[in-house]
Order: C-alpha cells, then structure tokens, then sequence
C-alpha cells in the first residue's frame, strides 16, 4: 500500500474536522468524514443517521452485551466489520485524510499514516460547539462531557487504547492554544 | 513578561533534551538544562548531582512524608520552592527554552509559554539510551520504566497533573515515529 493517509482524532467541538477539511484541500486530496459515514451506511444497509449515532453511542454498554452479543453478531460488530472494511478499501484506493471512525487503528501495520489527534480546552470547544451547532437545552459542557465519554467508551471497546491518550498518536495538537490554522499547516508540511 | 519560553516535557530516551538544545541553537536562545541545575544547586546550596537525582526521585513517597513532611518543610519541598523561583527568574530576564524540572506548571498562567511533550514508543527509546548513557546492568526496558515512574510521581505530586497526558501540553510530538529533526522544525516555527 503505497498511499499516505492522514487519520484525525479528535474531542468534540475541537475543530478536528474542520482541520481535516482543510488539510485534504490545500494538499488536494479527499477528506473522509460524511462521506464515510454515507460508504459505511450503503454497504451495511443501515441509515446514514444509524451510523453516524453509532460512533457516539457505547458500544460496549452492558445492556448491548446481555440483549445481542451473548448469542451472535450484534448490529454494531456488524457495523464495526463493515467499517474496517471500508476504510481498508479507500486506503488501498488513494491517499487521503480520514476523521474519525478508529482510522487510526483499522490502518495500523498495514498503511503509512500520520496519526494525529486534536484536543483543545473546554472553554475552546464550548464556544465553538454553541456557534457551530447552536444552543441545546443541555450546557455546552454536559454536551461535551456526554460526547467525549461516548466517543472515548467506543473507542476503548473496539480499539483497546485508551483514546486522546499521546502515546497513540504521531503529533497531538492543541487547536484551542494554537489556533486552527496553524494545526493545518502543521500537519500539512509533517505530510 | 514579554519574553517568549518553550518548555519541554520528555519521557526518558525519547530524545526530548537534545530537541530542546537544537530549538534553541537554531533559535539563537539559552537552552536551560544542566544550566537550570547547577542555578538551582547554587541558590539552594544543595549539590547539582543531589538536584539532578531529585527530579528523578519520588518526592511523594510516604517515607519521606512520615519522616519529614509532618513537622517541617523537607528537602524536596525547599528544593520545589528554589526552582519555582529559579525558573521564574529566568522567564523574567529572557526568551529561552527549558528542560523538565515541570517548568510548564511553574510558569502557567504568568509567561507566553510554547509547552511542548515529547514521547517515543519503548523500542525507539532503549535504543537511543544504550547509544547515549552505555549499557547498564539493568535492562533497558526497566530503566525506561523505573525514570519515567520516578519522573511522573514527581510531576503529580508537585503539579497535581498527570505526566504525559496530552491535554496539558500545546504540542505533543512522537520523536520515534517523526523522527528528532522533524520535531526539532515544528516547535521552531510554532515559536
């Protein structure tokens, strides 16, 4: 596999997709992030909302366990099957930056990836939450508290790392501190 | 405080010291580390080796709390308050980079600090410190793990942070897999 990809982590409301973006145009290459989720969703069969929801939901909840895993495949191990599977496929396919979806880990041993994970502080990330998903009837600190932990408990259950953890990563960088443009040019120039 | 300080935070072997010097040189900036020493052996009247061995020693051990900390001020306490002093006084007077010695937490919130933490995964870093401080009777996997135990119990008991994690740091970089010249280019131009 002679592609490069560059797979983003990221807490919420850091700004890790909107890096994502930004990297993949100034280096001309595709961005993975709603796109994946639609691939994942066609070859799966499930809704594209399904999909999207099951990154953030804990897979490795214990009702989940009890009700599905005990007997067969569970929809999200199906779904987790798939994923790999699709994401191995667009590493085959071309160079490219991937957001989210435990890239990170599907790839490793088997693709040259930049492995990178974008945190900033809560202050950052609920400001820019509210500006970019508008106000909830929950805080934007309980928002990212419940996100965090949904996306950090999926990760966790599948990946076996502990997820926003440096050591998983090949640069961590904090958007709130410096800012997203220089986070871009960062991973641009490392690629 | 106008001047600019990085700070640098390093798992052992990573190679953390020599990207500080080489910032610093290109910079055209002191790099303080055994310099950082032998100020801080100076002002305390301790000796620079007995000051080396500390940042490397547990200051929170329950031995030495039962023994000292209960009546007086101990050693490593009156060491923490020189440094902190030390390594204010060296903010103040100028532009530079500092190694360890939790610089990042002594100088939060009162100088414009770049904090950076350099890790590298085991393989990388026994390799590098066999090439640098020679073989040993221990394995290098267990010097690895007995600096950076002593090392993240000092951090947390003076900082009350956890060593290492990437949310305390504006950068976080993976010498092993970026290679020492790549980081030693990010922090300069993040600078």
């Amino acid at each position: 596999m002679k592609n490069r990809i560059i797979t983003i982590s990221r807490e919420f409301g850091s700004g890790g997709r909107t890096i994502g973006k930004k990297v993949a145009t100034e280096l001309n290459i595709p961005c993975y992030d709603s796109e994946l989720i639609d691939k994942i969703a066609k070859e799966s069969g499930f809704t594209a909302e399904y999909v999207q929801e099951n990154e953030e939901n804990n897979a490795g909840g214990y009702l989940s366990f009890l009700c599905n895993r005990a007997f067969s495949l569970n929809n999200e191990d199906y779904l987790w099957k798939v994923q790999c599977r699709v994401i191995w496929e667009i590493a085959e396919k071309e160079s490219c930056v991937i957001v989210g979806r435990c890239a990170d880990y599907i790839l490793r041993d088997i693709a040259d990836c930049l492995r990178v994970f974008i945190y900033a502080d809560e202050v950052f990330r609920a400001k820019r939450i509210v500006k970019i998903y508008g106000e909830r009837a929950e805080s934007p600190a309980q928002r990212i508290k419940d996100k965090d932990k949904r996306r950090a408990a999926y990760h966790r259950f599948y990946t076996d790392m502990k997820w926003g953890y440096a050591q998983n990563y090949d640069i961590n960088l904090n958007s709130g501190t410096l800012g997203i443009e220089k986070c871009v040019k960062i991973i641009k120039e490392l690629y």
